[in-house]
Order: structure tokens, then C-alpha cells, then sequence
């Protein structure tokens, strides 16, 4: 018997705020990458205004495309959210209070301490006749499925939280179970990069694979401190996957060594904090141009102080020299953007605040203070260890936010590659030391 | 004569990386912001994929509800581009190689060195017949405006720099040219605020106005760190609108003053840089629980070195001792969240930096570390100044990355009114001090 034919689903979100865009739509976004690893590709979307007649003409058309329409928003308790309303309607089946869903709304008030549920709260307890309920683990509105010519219409808040909860605690189980067999839930898997573009990325694997991927898909996902690659199979259950990717990795290794973020979640912060716990090793970072970003992003990972100790924003020159030690005579014969800049703070703050690590960031963030020699976007980047110190000078393109994004990415791999023995100490006789990477 | 109705507009985001959700759509977002802005509402939104069908489907549908339809994406090179194909199918209009756009593409790629066109960038210089053509001030596919069955079809490329530069150069005063008078511009002003929850902020006002806010419209903007009021007039010149916004203002002072961030664009850290410099005075921040996040908000200023000289982040206790200053007893007697840890902190990093103004900021973010009396949240904020010391306990909802977003925007909005005297030294007797917010 031949395989049915893949489920396609079509998305309808709804409300004034979307098409006044002063609520960006990343609803539509989840739900795209959640149906897609489900195997189902969303074909259509509409976004609509909380208005019934709009609402309807755009289920219908989705209707029209897609055996599968998630509708989201206009499920609350105010005058203006009547997509309960418009796809009863559509259906033609009329809307019943059910006891179940009041029943559950009325708990939640009174656990907060209301005792008497406001009267436009009642209407949450709606529900077209015949309609699937799901629970809303986070709040009062249930999920609804209800069946229109032939199509699967599903109804989830728009309030992000409420609906991720009600898709992934309910609404997966029921489309497993009402469409079986025609789920192809997608194995992935993703390999991190950072610091090289993603034309660039995407031309040496064309030339190293020119025949392409084989039965793995590729897709690159650049942001603006690195390019993810996300490998996708179809058809294949764990064990082949994992087979299937650890041979398109193992071809790819010699393209993306250089590059790769081999740590999960693609964080390397989260990866430097794991190996000084490892070693029972402290690490400090002194920032210029990145002005705290570096130990920002360090911090920003749960339970950092067991290895970092902290830093020192040294923004002005002044701070340099009384807070790290950068002698005088560095800055004004190198300048505070310079190699020897770079490595007297490492070694400032590792000395100052006692870690065995030290990072040193200076660079030329701008819009302003670019010149010829050290045009905007220049940073030097130092890390000082008991064991050596390494150097490198970057060139990053991009606004002053983004130099400062990819800066602080850029000292965190640094420091990643040199923690984990990838990236070995300069000669320290070699004076000029590491080629350029600029 | 009356007015011309309002035109409405809809509008058509195509690509298969919004339909899988790789790519959030804010253009949508963007758009529709500014299409209300001249008083143009969008009605309807559609994304389809990169298909000639799905393409003609939805921009035909949108001339049934728009006179002005917005196409963005598929202009590009590739074979998957084909907005421009289908858009000129649906019109009945041939593809004419246009001289003039071949002309700027081949310049374009000579300034980066590229004599030869490659091929498919020939088809980025098809036209349709009759359209109006709009420069690209950062790419080679031009705006293209044609009419469709009463309608004006306009295509703008996906890449948001060249859909936001050929819409601000050429689309609005296309449009103003071309729908003279039904363009009404809308008037708007904005109040930041910070440190109130958009449900109290709106209680509030609904108490003292019951009867509205009269001729002056007024939507609530949350974003994690406070709650912008947009104030917005239809139909008014521009001093018709500033003295309706002022009333307003004035009206609202009573509700707002404690929480407003009078600050152009509504960042403290503005503010307080622009106060620095005009008293040519100097800051130090000491970070723990916000782990430099405070200093980065500061140095996402362009010119913040003029009045910001550093800080420390001192995540390890040991720096608070070491680089700080702040004695043992003091650690060991409140704890390193405590009213006196954070000053010793303010006081600190002043001293070590050399600074006038310092601050100190010390807390629980979560998610571990929290206590029945100091919860997750809980978070001490202190500033020194040559006037005098202020201090305040916090505690902020949310989880470890909201927590330091807003004790942040809460450190700084301190500081910011500590300068501006709007907020004034604690009483040095008083011993206990301010009262508790959190």
C-alpha cells in the first residue's frame, strides 16, 4: 500500500495589534518550525483582524490548502475576541457553555483569590458543539478542534505561552491520533559555527559536496554571531538518523573544525564555564570596546560565579592603567587599541581580581574613532592562561552593535578553543606572533 | 466636499523561510507600523510560499479588500524568486529588460570588483510594462509599482534594509503623489515609562479619566523593562496635536511622574550620559547579580566614554573584597545582598575608579540562591554621589534574564533621577533609610 500523502496545515493568526505590527507575529514563526519538525509543512498563512467576517474568509480559504488549520488569538474574555464565534458560525454548529471548562476557569479565579468569575469571563467557556477540548495549562481558554469541509480547524490562544503549552501537551497527541501515519516527525540535528560567513560557509561545502547532502537535508540558520546548520531527515527513525548525521559530519569535519562550536546549545560561554568547573579553574575578563557584554553573556548562564570571578569595564584609558595596570607608556606608544593593549589587560585583570584565566578586549566599536590604520571594527583580543597567551586581530563587520556582538563572540571562542587545547599558546619568541585573521 | 474615505492597505510577505518559521516576519510588522503612521490601516496580511500560484492567489485576494497591496521577497536572482513573474501574470503585463535598472545592477557589481554580470542577476533587471520603478539605496532590485483591477501593486524586495530604504525614500511620497489627500498622517507622541505594570499604569488612568482621553488615541507598549504610552491624533496639524498631547500630559503628570523616563527615546542611559557631560562629572558602576549588563547598557551609547569610565562586574565575593573594597565584616554580617554590601559597593568602585557618581547593584536573579527573605528577585540598588547616598531594595518578577533587565533599567532610572534631583539623598541619620518598593 503506497505511503499517504504527506498533511499539510495552513495558519491563520488573528488580531488588530498583528496588522498595526505592534506585536511582531513569532506565533506564526513557532508554529512554522513546530508543524515542520512534525513533518507537516505550513503552505499558507493570513493574518487577520479580529473581526468575523475576516476570520472567517481566511479559515475558509485555508480550508481550501490545508487538511490542518491552527487559528490563533481571539479567544479571551473581551467584546473584541470573537474567533470562538466566527468558526462556530462558519461550521455552522452553535456555541454551549460547557460545565467542564467553567468549572475549571472558576478554579482559577478563586485560587486567586476571586470568588465571583467576572461575567465576560463566562464566554471562555464557549465551546462549539462537537469540538475537541484542550487543556490550557497556563491560563483560562482551552484549545478547540472542530472539522470543517474535511479540514481539521484547531483554535489555541495567542497569548505565546498559553498556546505552546496547549500544542505541546495536547495538541501533538491528538494529531498523532487523528491523522495516523501521516506525521513524519523530522530528526535534526545542529551543528554550531561562528566567524565565518554564511556565503562563505555555503560555498566550501558545495565545493567539498558537490553532489549535495544525500538523504540528510542542509539549511543554514546564520544570526549575527554565527551560522547554525540544521541537518534534517525524513523517514528515518533515531538510529539511522544518528548514523546518517554522524557520516555527513565526519565529511563535513575539515570544513567546519576551524569554526565549529562543538558544545550544546552552540553557546561557547556555556561551554568555557563547564571546563574551569572541570578544572577547578577561575577566569576574569577585562572589557573595552565590548563594555561588559563578554561578562554579560557569561552571567547570563546559571551558576557562573562557580568559575568566573568577574571583571573590569575598563571604557575610559584611565581605568586601564589604575585598575589593570596597563602601564602608560603601552598606551601611548600602542595606543589603547593595540596587541600589547589586549595582552597587558588580560593579564591585568587575571593578576588584579587572582584567576588563573585573563581575557583582554579593545577595539574600535564606533560609528566614530575608526582611522586608516585601525578602521571601525578593529579589536584586538588577548587570553592570558598559566600556560601561555594568545593574541589574534580581528576586522568584524556591522553596526556598533553588532562589532560588539561579534567581538564578545569572538574573545568567548577564543578562550573556548584555547581552554580545550584547539588553539595553542603563541610563541612567545615570536614577537609579531599569531597571522592576522582580519 | 467630504473627505475621500481612508485608503486601506494589505499586504503579501513571500517565502518559504517565513512559512517554516526560520525567518520571523517583521517586515509585516514594520510595515504595518508605519502604514498606520500615515494613517493607513492594514486590513489583511497573507505569507505564501515562494510559488507563482500561492503568490497571484494571495495579491489577488488583496485587491479585493486593499487599494493598496505591499508585496515583499521574491525579488532576488534565484530561480525561486519568481514574485516578480507572477505579480506581472497577474496583471497581464509583459517582462521588459529595463536598460536603466541593468545599468545601476552592472555598477553595483563593479564597485565590488565583479565585470561580468553573473547571469541570473540579469533577471533582478526585468520590469513590468507600464510599472514605476523605486531606486534601492542598498541592493539592485528596485520597488516596482503597478495597478491590478483598481488597486496599486507594490513589490519591494525581502531584505529589510532595502524594504525599509526604498519605502522611506520613494514608496511614501509615491504614495502621497499618487492617493493625494487620502493619506492622513498620523500625529504621535510617546511617554516612556518604567517601574509600573502595564495593568496598574492603565487602572490608574481609567480612574482619573472614566470619560477617555477625548481627541488624543493612547495604546499601552510593554516590553520587559517598563511600558511606553503612545499618544496618537488623526486629523490634527502638527500644533493642533502638540497642544492636545500636552493636555493630556499635563492631565496624566499625577499618574506618571514617578515612573516617567523623560529622556528622548526613553532610554536612561541617555539621559544620564547627557547629564554627565554637561556637568563634566563621572561614573563607576559595580555589578554582582546583573554581571555587567548595567555597563553594557551604558556603552550602547555612541560617546559614552565621555562620562562613563567603567566598572567592575564582581560576580565572586572575593572582588567585592578585593577590587571593591567592601570589608569582610560587611560580607559576613548582611551578606553580599544587603542595603550595606551595595553601598560599599557605590562607594567602591567611586573610589577605585575615581569617579564622582558610583553605583552598586547586588541581588538574587535565580534561578537558585533564593531564600525565605531574600527570594529570587530580591535586589539592593545603591548610588554615591558627592551630594549624598541613595539606596533601594527591589524585588523584580520574572525569570534570571528579566530579573537582570530590570534591576538594570531600575539601576539606571535611579541614577538617572539622582542626577536630575528628582530623586534625593537619603538621610545619612535615618539609619534604615527609604522605604521598601519591592
Amino acid at each position: 500500500m503506497a505511503a499517504p500523502p504527506p498533511l499539510r496545515a495552513a495558519l491563520v493568526t488573528v488580531g488588530d495589534e498583528l496588522l498595526l505590527g505592534r506585536t511582531v507575529d513569532t506565533n506564526a514563526a513557532w508554529l512554522g518550525r513546530m508543524l515542520a519538525d512534525q513533518g507537516v509543512p505550513v503552505v499558507r498563512r493570513y493574518t487577520v483582524a479580529d473581526d468575523l467576517v475576516e476570520i472567517q474568509h481566511a479559515v475558509a480559504g485555508a480550508t481550501t490548502v490545508a487538511e490542518l488549520v491552527v487559528v490563533t488569538g481571539g479567544l479571551g474574555p473581551t467584546p473584541d475576541d470573537v474567533t470562538r464565534d466566527a468558526v462556530a458560525d462558519l461550521c455552522r454548529v452553535p456555541l454551549d457553555e460547557d460545565p467542564e471548562v467553567l468549572d475549571r476557569i472558576r478554579a482559577r479565579f478563586r485560587e486567586r483569590g476571586v470568588e465571583e468569575l467576572p461575567l465576560p469571563n463566562r464566554r471562555v467557556a464557549q465551546v462549539p458543539r462537537g469540538a475537541a477540548k484542550m487543556a490550557n495549562p497556563h491560563g483560562t481558554a482551552p484549545g478547540l478542534a472542530l472539522e470543517h469541509r474535511g479540514s481539521t480547524v484547531v483554535l489555541l490562544p495567542g497569548v505565546p505561552r498559553e498556546m505552546k503549552g496547549i500544542f505541546q501537551d495536547s495538541l501533538v497527541p491528538y494529531l498523532f491520533s487523528r491523522f495516523a501515519g501521516r506525521l513524519r516527525p523530522v530528526q535534526a540535528r545542529t551543528l554550531h559555527t561562528t566567524g565565518i560567513p554564511e556565503s562563505l560557509l555555503s560555498q566550501r561545502i558545495t565545493e567539498l559536496l558537490p553532489q549535495g547532502t544525500g538523504p540528510v537535508g542542509l539549511a543554514f540558520l546564520p544570526d549575527v554571531v554565527g551560522v547554525d546548520l540544521r541537518l534534517t531527515a525524513l523517514d528515518m527513525d533515531g538510529e539511522g538518523a544518528a548514523r546518517a548525521f554522524d557520516a555527513l559530519e565526519g565529511r563535513l569535519e575539515g570544513v567546519l573544525a576551524p569554526w565549529r562550536v562543538d558544545v550544546p546549545g552552540g553557546d561557547p560561554a556555556a561551554g568555557i564555564l563547564g571546563l574551569l568547573r572541570e578544572r577547578g579553574a577561575t577566569l576574569a575578563v577585562a572589557e573595552s570596546c565590548t563594555g561588559g557584554l563578554m561578562a554579560k553573556r557569561l552571567t547570563d548562564v546559571p551558576g557562573a560565579s562557580e568559575g568566573f570571578l568577574g571583571g573590569v569595564v575598563a571604557y575610559h584609558n584611565r581605568v586601564k592603567e589604575s585598575s589593570l595596570g596597563v602601564p602608560d607608556a603601552t598606551l601611548a606608544s600602542c595606543g589603547a587599541v593595540s596587541r600589547e593593549a589586549a595582552l597587558e589587560m588580560a593579564r591585568g585583570v587575571a593578576r588584579a581580581l587572582g584567576a588563573d584565566f585573563g581575557v583582554g578586549i579593545t577595539g574600535v566599536a564606533g560609528p566614530g574613532g575608526g582611522t586608516e590604520e585601525k578602521p571601525v571594527g578593529t579589536v584586538w583580543l588577548a587570553v592570558h592562561g598559566p600556560s601561555g597567551e594568545v593574541v589574534r586581530r580581528e576586522r568584524f563587520p556591522g553596526d556598533r552593535g553588532e562589532v560588539r556582538e561579534r567581538a564578545t563572540q569572538a574573545a568567548l571562542f577564543l578562550l573556548l578553543r584555547f581552554l580545550d587545547g584547539r588553539v595553542a599558546p603563541d610563541d612567545p619568541d615570536a614577537g609579531g606572533g599569531t597571522p592576522h585573521q582580519g
